[in-house]
């Protein structure tokens, strides 16, 4: 009983996730260590806990991107200020959040440098020198890089002045490849979101209004938290001809014309962090897909002064490592309550508690993350059996995820019956007239913005959720981080 | 002999090594796409096979760290240009060369901030925060990141205004284990160098003339090019508690004082690609290390045209890539002659011709870019025999490394003998008085600097090189990158 005291207090160091989600949020990015304050405003430290996340997660992104047949390069971080202003929409679009470097080595600079937002501009004027013929498309180039967005509010992971990001860049020689690529590779960031991070998200086209600044079209994924609200986890653009116009790409077919290439952007970031900590989270803090846990299996020892067990253990861990699973042994000097808890809070996908008692059955206790399952598995095999336990893991999140989203998403038919939903922490699906003023008083009155429209366009009604005209688009609206 | 003669037009393309070999360097960097120039003057832009060469040697390194106990971790890109300022030493080494933001989002800020030239003030800031008792330290963390150096002179990964590169920067309780660290990562550096860059290097001290702005010490390898210059090539400094007192840095120790810790900061960069195109080029163009070369064997087909030959190619490319080799088959629609020169100034280690009559034979020929030797090798058991020649590749060039860096090394008494030998392309080992003005008179009277004095301290004669007074100390100078 003192033991489970102790455990709820250690619980109490984190807000209460039913009654205050938004300082659950800052308590456990940051009492888990994967996040700190910059000293500037808006910035952010990622810390090796929350960074190795990243880096797990880059390697599944980066895996997928290169079986696509994409290449990574680096473009570099300043870009002269005029170049921004040769695609109108795109220079409204980020002039206001850039910062600019004025003076370099002791000098002020005769034109200001803009510190990269995204790369489309300078990446264009490579591509210009670089796409002669026919025979150089496509062009299938990805950079990982940081940006900098001068935001007015921020929070860790969700919206930082500076965060970390890839950015696809391609070219082709059809609409109709172009078009193809933003899709494929909008189905790369589904497939990470669902079977990474074990998050299912709506995927669809954003309205005009919600486009990336310069595209023709822009896809989205978007993932509903813990508390109703979305988070776009991920874009792919389908730029058109637009950036290449605006920059004189032009290459000779094999027909001898001189003609343009179509382009596709896009991109995911450190925010997926901040998705995967809204999606999974609980009262007790993390919840890590194990693909993506710096720690996958903690083992605790259980009277680790007692011979042969710390020696167990370690076997178990070289047994494991060798599996390729990523194993931490917790011999701190704590209680085993502590640990738990410590181990809860961080998130960690499996605890294998191993004591004498267990030794002598040749067997460990697993307790799963999850679902909080305990239950004791044989030694032998474990090397197969931990692999199994953590994919299913990763399955049970996605179901649970899957369910979250699709029991909160409401059909509504009015203003009134929407602002009532998204205030009760739904998304709603609903007709629009496709007009932006209706998106416009929508935000206005329920602060609801539209997310997607989804592929799958069968009418859920004839009526716009807004102005009762006529409903042409199927459309997911919802208050967003 | 019309082959031939092709293959020489197609060699001329790039500048001859030894008339010009400035410009045989740029030559190749660009037209093997390595790197191209950025639109602001010193940037670069690394192309997706110079990337790639990038991508290889950061998990050389980055498995090396992991091995020796570090995370990885990201802080920002901006810092307050006051904290610059807290370490005298390092903000008059710095200070010059620095890029500043002054304004985002549309306004002037309070304070400028300086885009990261190097992150020890920074990282201090947040160290101070972290850091609270003995079980706190060591703090051994490492980052992956962009810097920023306003450079009067810039070359293609050499010196450019924005580079790649890691920085690591570790915490210790005393000065013994802080030292310890920071020859230990030296010594890391040295692994790389020699075994999977497959270049020789001198390491050693740096004068205090030479040292990091605000270290204690700082070690560095020194690379010799095949001009017989040197490339600085990592460094790794002991800071001792500089910077853990200009940024308050303390600690509980285990008898209850508050006591500083001890610091070290390590780093190489993408310059690591300009040392090895400049270590082992020849009048081909480049000879890439097998173990960062993202193409390690291209196969070449020998009419390509007969029944069965690019289905033999594809074979062997499956059973290579299964055991980790990395192959490209060239199917273009070209003359062998053209293909075999294209990927020698590629710098592919090896290259293999299939024909119909090699089939009939359950043989491949098998042409090394290191030694030129032409070789067949039977079919069978080709992923045991292709790693096997990689090896070879990796360790005879090391050798040319290291019978070049030895073959250039010239003793010297004075002055006259020094400029002579470092004008001719070598290294000068000698004596020094240890006299700061001394290193200047050399340098003003020979362009060359003081490169390191070598752990090995057995003197190599009894008078400085330049004044004549007692030399005390062995070192090494030779005209740099």
């Amino acid at each position: 009983m003192a033991d489970k005291a102790k455990d709820n207090q250690f619980v109490k160091e984190i807000a209460d996730i039913n009654k205050d989600f938004p300082q659950w949020y800052t308590d456990v990015v940051l009492k888990t260590e994967l996040v700190d304050y910059g000293p500037v405003k808006g910035t952010m430290v990622i810390r090796p806990y929350g960074y190795e996340i990243w880096e797990h997660l880059q390697h599944e992104i980066d895996t997928r991107f290169k079986k696509t047949g994409h290449k990574n390069a680096y473009f570099p971080l300043f870009i002269p200020s005029s170049f921004l202003e040769k695609e109108k929409e795109h220079v409204e679009g980020f002039a206001p959040e850039v910062a600019v470097v004025t003076h370099g080595g002791g000098k002020e600079l005769t034109e200001p440098l803009i510190v990269r937002p995204t790369s489309e501009t300078i990446i264009c004027y490579m591509y210009q020198q670089w796409v002669k013929t026919y025979k150089d498309l496509p062009v299938l180039i990805n950079q990982w890089a940081n940006v900098v967005r001068w935001e007015k509010t921020t929070r860790p992971f969700l919206r930082t002045s500076e965060f970390l990001w890839q950015e696809g860049h391609t070219l082709h020689r059809t609409e109709e490849e172009a078009r193809e690529e933003a899709l494929k590779m909008l189905g790369v960031y589904i497939d990470v979101m669902n079977n990474v991070l074990a998050i299912d998200v709506l995927s669809g086209l954003k309205t005009d209004k919600e486009r990336f600044a310069g595209a023709v079209e822009t896809y989205s994924i978007e993932a509903m938290m813990l508390d109703g609200k979305a988070l776009q986890s991920g874009t792919s653009h389908y730029l058109g001809q637009n950036f290449s116009h605006s920059f004189e790409i032009t290459y000779v077919d094999a027909d001898g014309q001189i003609k343009t290439p179509f382009q596709t952007s896009w991109g995911v970031s450190t925010r997926l962090i901040g998705a995967l900590i809204m999606a999974h989270g609980d009262e007790r803090g993390l919840r890590l897909p194990p693909k993506v846990a710096p720690i996958q299996v903690v083992i605790v020892p259980i009277a680790a002064h007692k011979g042969g067990v710390i020696e167990k253990c370690e076997e178990i861990k070289k047994t494991l490592e060798d599996a390729g699973v990523r194993v931490h042994i917790d011999d701190r000097d704590q209680t085993a309550g502590y640990k738990f808890n410590d181990w809860e809070m961080k998130g960690v996908p499996c605890r294998m508690e191993v004591g004498p008692r267990d030794i002598e059955n040749n067997q460990v206790m697993i307790v799963r993350r999850d679902t909080h399952e305990k239950f004791a598995m044989p030694i032998t095999g474990l090397e197969k059996s931990i692999p199994e336990v953590l994919d299913k893991i990763t399955k049970t999140m996605f179901e649970q995820s899957k369910e979250h989203l699709h029991a909160n998403i409401v059909r509504c038919e009015n203003v009134d019956e929407l602002k009532e939903a998204v205030d009760n922490g739904k998304f709603v699906e609903a007709m629009w007239c496709g007009d932006e003023k209706c998106e416009d008083e929508i935000k206005a009155k329920t602060s609801a913005t539209s997310r997607v429209m989804p592929f799958d366009q069968t009418p859920c009604g004839d009526k716009c959720v807004c102005c009762g005209k006529k409903g042409i688009k199927r459309i997911y609206f919802a208050k967003a981080y």
